[in-house]
């Protein structure tokens, strides 16, 4: 095979190609006068610094070497990409240790690159674990499967139908835990989606996602999926929870409660998020500390409410200067059967939007009114124009995310009956979304204090 | 006058009411061996904490005394609410103060509670100014002007082109300052209009807002207009700024910059943020201190370019899982000339909107690419979805804020001929709401580390 699709370009490229390797080559690169030997790697994401030719070494950790235009370098073959081995081997079991089930739906943390072919694989088997993160032999003996292969920006809610019915199955078969391998971009929407639809649950149900694909050497995915898979095999709780980085550092990861936590940040390997409240643990490699109590402790003895259900028709609508009720209205045409408005402050719409409001609500649809600030609740009896809006049936959610109202909102529209049923239960707390009284220490200022 | 339209009900309106009092007399308040004597103020906030009863006390301050059912209270009226003086009278000007000009558009600044009416009054004179906050006087020479008096959840782009010729009035009449009172719902919108509208400023121009109003203890209004017309009439810039308070106590304002700032919670005092950069200036009442270079420094003899046009018809949508394409088809039917689409992560939306982002474009939309996260920078090079989306001509906004996307979107369609153009602009830093590289510092983490 050549080097097309291998994600080397311009300099690098020209390097590899006269050197006549291939990905998964065992090489040898001597570079101003050091020596590094590996097995060539390409390079999942596109346009991550081109002048980098990236090796696996024998401890097993991706070592990236930068060349320039003036590097000296000297690149020689020193074996053949192996064939991949027969998989479908059973890891070995060890006595005592949790049983953790990993299900895999795609995203960054699932793009491991197969260094035997080269191919950017989007499926975690439980044997390419093994293989690339040998580490978790320590902690569980881990099942795996490959429930989906999606970039999590393409997630619907049918595909949360399909997550939850999969981790009921899990649990149905006495698994200890359970932890989904998931892209970062709606982690949130599904954490919160999985709290919904898995409600008395035995055993903790963990989201896991990385920032940085594995083929980089700052890649999170490694630390995420190992701490994630001690934690849910150990920890005394069950609820569903998401576990990121707690900081730029290799130091902690948290649990964050699965319906208040978002993604704050575009790149950040700390990019996720409690808002409103504080995680629920932290986690770092030789201890689990409890930060905020947990919902529910783990008991395997009792039965999960499988709820796995979702409606597709509900809208986020933000709002902003000189926003038009024509989009309202569209979605009132639409035969939409939820809005969240994404409104500002406390919770307001421009005035403007009354009538359609009004209109929206009586075709029966469900509007509920979110703030794009973000931190802090909602409180529409403050100002005049907020109790307009509820006079109107607008519903006001309290402390709760944008995302987690959404989700909510689409759970309660396929799972209930009767809009002022649904109205009712929207504002009150169900699994952690809301909480009446919110602490002040939860939200922190930008910028560090001179 | 009765007490309808006081605020006041349940006990509090029955003692007030049984002592014969109205808003705006003095009256003396015995209550639990204490005595208190001031002039009964009207509640402004609907449903903010009913119980209290409200004086201005010869300090010029407020004081709310909590009655319960329990309380020995007894209520004295010591003299009748005073007719308004003719007002319209020059305030005493003091040679070698700065002028400053304020302009009120509405808002819980400027809804000043009027003790002798009872009125809640959304509009602000100078002589107001003076009554209420008599500290203006030791900082500077104002003259305040009334532009419009509504909520801030109300404001339009058409309101945005108001406020920006009328900053260029007191500029060209040789103002050293100008302060627009303005409610903080869309006070970050309006801050970056202002930025784009007025270029090559001379002198510095400030939006400030309140997240408590006047009448309530805890009123952020005079600090922050105190600090912000101290700020105003010395501080050695000329940009347009946003000046609220830096934390939960009275202790300090930032002064951010007005392109990068928005509103992150919806009821704390802090609740504005610098995102994707530091504040500009940190300033106390003995101090301003300079956290980040102002763009331009104070020059009287620069001249002001005025700019303050922009298009309505720009909208900002923001993707979710199941996001419907009919939304995004919608908008170009309705002859929107641009939007903001406020994706995922690094810039990314369901791979099923591509054909209508398509059709978008080739009606002459630009559609351009923000991130929900919030912080962080939009990068549509690492991930093959985000390469495609620019392959159909979407913008990618850098580390630009969805809101300041969406201002910008809108001033340039009405500032600039020709699509392409347009496009290339958005993507450019004017007035330093795009920076290239970004620090890693200004992002912060929810939790507190134990």
């Amino acid at each position: 095979m050549s080097l097309d699709g291998s994600g080397y370009s311009g300099l690098v490229l020209e390097k590899l190609s006269a050197a006549g390797v291939k990905i998964g080559d065992t090489i040898t690169i001597k570079h101003d006068d050091k020596e590094y030997s590996g097995i060539l790697m390409p390079r999942a994401q596109i346009g991550s610094d081109p002048d980098h030719i990236v090796v696996k070494l024998a401890t097993g950790y991706n070592f990236g070497i930068r060349l320039t235009s003036q590097s000296k370098v000297q690149l020689t073959k020193r074996g053949t990409a192996s064939k991949r081995p027969a998989s479908k081997e059973i890891p070995e079991q060890t006595k005592g240790h949790p049983a953790v089930s990993i299900l895999s739906t795609g995203g960054t943390i699932a793009s491991k690159v197969d260094y035997r072919t080269g191919a950017v694989n989007p499926a975690l088997t439980a044997q390419d674990l093994y293989d690339t993160v040998p580490e978790l032999k320590d902690h569980a003996n881990v099942t795996a499967k490959v429930l989906m292969s999606v970039f999590s920006e393409d997630i619907r809610p049918s595909d949360w139908t399909k997550i939850a019915r999969a981790v009921a199955t899990e649990i149905k078969q006495g698994t200890d835990g359970v932890i989904i391998a998931h892209g970062t971009d709606t982690l949130g929407f599904t954490s919160a989606a999985l709290s919904f639809a898995l409600q008395h649950l035995p055993v903790p149900v963990v989201l896991v996602g990385s920032q940085r694909s594995s083929d980089r050497p700052s890649s999170d995915a490694a630390m995420n999926l190992i701490l994630a898979t001690d934690f849910v095999g150990h920890v005394d709780a069950a609820e569903v929870m998401l576990v990121m980085h707690g900081e730029t550092d290799d130091s902690f990861v948290y649990a964050h409660r699965g319906t208040r936590v978002r993604k704050s940040h575009t790149s950040r390997r700390d990019a996720f998020q409690s808002i409103n409240t504080y995680p629920i643990f932290k986690i770092d490699s030789s201890s689990i500390t409890e930060m905020n109590p947990p919902l529910l402790r783990r008991d395997p003895n009792r039965t999960l409410r499988l709820k796995p259900k979702f409606e597709e028709k509900v809208a986020i609508v933000k709002t902003y200067p000189g926003f038009g009720h024509d989009i309202l209205d569209h979605l009132v045409d639409h035969q939409y059967r939820g809005i969240v408005i994404e409104g500002t402050g406390l919770g307001h719409a421009p005035k403007s939007l009354q009538a359609s409001v009004a209109h929206a609500v009586d075709a029966g649809i469900v509007v509920a009114m979110t703030s794009q600030c973000i931190s802090g609740r909602v409180d529409m009896d403050v100002y005049r124009t907020g109790v307009e809006l509820q006079e109107l049936g607008i519903v006001a959610c309290e402390d709760m995310l944008t995302e987690t109202a959404f989700v909510k909102l689409s759970w309660l529209l396929a799972n209930m009956k009767g809009t002022d049923k649904v109205k009712t239960a929207l504002s009150r707390p169900y699994v952690g979304e809301i909480e009446m009284r919110s602490e002040m220490a939860e939200y922190s200022t930008t910028a560090e204090e001179i």
